[in-house]
């Protein structure tokens, strides 16, 4: 794929990076246009009984920047929700919907990747997970329709858009049905995971912008470890969709 | 069943029809009562460039009524919630809960046909779907104590009810447990489909009140095409349940 | 299990006893301390034309008690959130979650016992049934981090907690994975369950506070009946995690 | 004024007869149709310990009625929107401004009666007065304009409809600008007064449907005591307006 | 004045012109930068039966802008904020006072214009108006303090900002403590207020871009009639204020 | 007064010392029991570039309780709620009232104060104090019915309790209807309200904790000459009332 446009909407700023961060460094190698949508500011994942949510926000908005640069995303090409960590489901509806629907209408990606609503199941305990793989459906149905939110077109001059194809990450075993193999970028995968530095020990229980050797070696390793292969190739799993669910 | 009184649930004014119409045509052939409860208006499902919200919600209306006409359903047996289409989630709750739980003690039916909420899982992505569900089980249980709503018995008279036996269509096909033939009606079900003309092409993407004949029968056969069949016959699948899944 | 604390979350005052009362017979037997968290007052689920939600509410309060009594749990660890029945969903939101992680927090449990929300997929179809499952684990993880609700620990001085253990009750066949084999403690189980007279024939219907000794009898044979087995002993089934579904 | 539809929207069954009570029992000699729409059904209002809210809410429903019928209006002219007694602000919005709607569009009164959101200033803290005085005005704006609640024409056939004079009761002194003299019908509004026993004591703290006869005379002495008057009559007092304070 | 950035905040698009028309001509007139934003789209004031809500925003839009261009204010200056009419008290809180902090917060006015809430009391009872009123207040607040709404320092950069100066339109006799004379530019108000064809009839009942010259002619001679006047000057009255009412 | 409980309301953990720190004083010295209930932790008002919602909170707390103890408030007898500041009215309802409710049958106080609503119209821009306002008279109303959140008698063992005596502080020039002269303590109040670091410059710019003895002096002469008089003497004005305006 080439000449493309990607975008990818991710709860948390390191889900992405998770889930199918070889598969970014990849379409940014091959000219593609990727664009991130994050839905929270990730405020509140820390041990460190020092740090605040305004200054995680800010350690946090800094390592993700650091970890998209490293698969080849620019700055730019980040757009920040900026909704509370763990309060996602709590953000004003229709609202929300409206706000994914703006981007999909205004980015027009030929690839929309998401994190998975499951095909047959709604699957998210975990509460900003759940919100942000609902959400994100809603709005894909939503864009495609005139009739939703017409503002966006009177104030915004934006047109209704179909998304063509979806890839969803985080999908279950079952029902995974694309491998993308990332043997050639997993290094900088990697490297793009490490760079969220305050998400990993021992940085996570008391706030430190650096790795001591040992432990970045050690965390690299884990990391590689926990990567799923496929024929001996590290590969990044997707649910292929061409719509969603209706019946 | 004969002379037994049949109370359908349906998020959209087609959704009864695509899922259930053969059932509905036999249901009214053999003089049992057939009331359709429709959550939402319907009103932003068009490509139209020139549709309206209002005017869009007037066709789809007149459409469902010709539609059910085809099936058996006086007009009179159709109530409206009149909710905006793909916002049922964010309809005021319990007020919802409230509403389809006066329908159902007011009906009193024999029998209530829904969408599936799943057996074991919940199941919907879309979102009026997924809340149509959802909202219809919440009432049949409100619906059988009089301490929910109390004020339905005070105002209105409504006593509680106890639903007897439900059937609930767009099942999976692990869980559907009972198929009605439905041969003898598939005419009728193909006319009551296809009276719906703007959920079709070329209405869909411009309004024009009628058909082509060419585009008539393309659409008739594609239906037939659609239509799930079993040892040769057509059939309409369902999941049958005396309670829902309280464990 | 030896002189550890125990927190039971439960929707209503009687998911525990029936899920795991037994469970809980044998925690109080050996020394534990066991606390129940009951999210609703249960104050609709009965069928006598003269019953108010107030005495009902009075009714099962003394009923759980007694209950719980029976199982071997003080009165004082019995911790009501007082939601109206049918209607935790409806509960205000993030205010559910701050309250269960105060009650986590507070008790700082070895071991903790909620519904299950299910391993891969939400499960519950019951309103209150789905709320109390979804919130327990949303506040399993916002009791581990200080920047979750950081009044609390300000204003009541609640440090963060993680709790280490998990164990789901009314789990699914496939997803259960650990039994605990009650036969020992099985009459005391059956004597917490018709504790709660009000949840049975005929006092559902019209409610007296005692049963007819051919009454209980039968009722007590019935509950025998439906109490699952595994090679010969009754035994009480769970799925145990320590950490929920993140992925 | 003859032969005219007079609405009046009043916050509980008791406000509309102290307020406006001998305006009622003359509009009604005089051959108009008046229809009461009550926003409560007032289930909290007792200090009786053995009182429960539905036994109250059946209490005050019959009250109303009596009281009403001395006045000469029907019950089929009594409206319940049936609200809890102190919840009305959290009643779902904007669904209680369409409820207004939609009666101020069936009904189509010459004039509307309501209580007094003040000529330039918000005046209530009373929580339902509040809500009741704001909710009504906003139903009087929305009832006019097509585009408010269009599915109320689409479903039910109601069509725009201007309120041409409103007076409202609960007015200030200051702000008052039009009596109606009550003198010969005085003795009917103490009447309905007084037949709401629940709200006066000894009923208000130990229910009792009727009076003791001295108990009743004190009442009704201490009623016409407070009934304001203006060179020697009974008058109610009104703020009588065309159109509401938009600037 | 010269020189200086004003921000407007108007709950329509038409308050501002019949508020402040004069005084925004006069401001543009000498050379500073006026911004005008506007809470809802106006969507629902017509009385023709043919028109729609998204055909009638249309119209006010292009309405708008042609009346802001009589008053000087070029078209990029005007902010839409999009909400329904008729709906802004239901508008996601706190998310509204969020983008109204968000609009100060970028434009950093020397001096801000807006409906006014009243100095000692909340006046308004057109619900749009009571809640621009509230918000706009709500935000100056804080859009000072950088604790509020931190995001948006975060991820767009806004720094807090203090808004000096503010007159509050629609004031009352009593309250109103300052007066612009307008004579200079009355002209060009009535130009602006009469570009909003579809609000005055006859367009209001039954839609045209245009004017009769004669009904023209009586609406402008009717606007110069309504005109507050002080000393044979046409003014517009405002009350000063450089904080609002804390106590 | 002598030994009675007076219970406090107050939005911010600083406006019941500047309005009502002197007749607290008075109260304490009587040997009354004073009672404060605080509905915000204040966690927003602050212009130092470095701080935090967390680390103001803490520091507010501590203020707030050296501030009460300057006035023989015992810590013990500060009731946090812990709202966030400027949020409160975006607070889950009617749980806020809820709370307040139970606050008062708990206490069950022989008066109470608290911010003005004001006596014939809502006063309140200030969004907190508008709504600790409102709230505080909701709660009272509320306190004194069995009927209002009767669970709080059933779990907890609270009886209802009627208020006799409000004082409402912050009332206006107009309604004030009641001065207490507080000259002995005037000393008292200022070292309370100087207490408040944080709220004064330079520590409102720039923290620090403590005072440099000239911008003290300069505070101390400052408030004193901001604290009203009466016939030469200091006072604290009130609006006493026994209930609130029902009509």
């Amino acid at each position: 794929m080439h000449d493309k446009t990607v975008l990818i909407f991710t709860p948390h700023p390191d889900d992405e990076v998770f889930g199918v961060g070889g598969t970014i460094a990849l379409l940014n190698q091959n000219h593609n246009k990727v664009v991130v949508a994050i839905y929270t500011n990730d405020d509140k994942g820390s041990q460190d009984p020092e740090m605040t949510r305004e200054r995680l926000a800010e350690i946090r908005k800094h390592e993700e920047e650091e970890s998209e640069a490293a698969l080849g995303t620019p700055k730019e090409n980040i757009h920040w929700l900026g909704y509370e960590d763990g309060m996602l489901e709590y953000a004003p509806q229709p609202h929300l919907v409206e706000q994914a629907t703006e981007i999909i209408r205004r980015v027009r990606p030929n690839v929309l990747l998401s994190i998975d609503p499951g095909e047959w199941y709604v699957r998210w305990h975990k509460t900003d997970h759940r919100m942000a793989a609902m959400n994100t459906i809603d709005a894909v149905r939503a864009a495609e329709f005139a009739l939703y939110f017409p503002n966006q077109r009177l104030e915004m001059g934006l047109k209704p858009y179909r998304v063509p194809e979806m890839y969803f990450f985080y999908a279950t075993e079952q029902e995974a049905n694309y491998s993308v193999v990332i043997d050639e970028v997993m290094d900088r995968k990697v490297k793009a995971a490490t760079a969220q530095v305050s998400q990993f020990s021992p940085a996570e229980d008391h706030y430190r912008p650096d790795w001591e050797p040992k432990d970045l070696q050690e965390t690299e390793a884990h990391l590689r470890g926990l990567q799923p292969r496929k024929d001996g190739h590290y590969v990044e799993k997707f649910r292929y969709a061409t719509e969603f669910n209706q019946k």
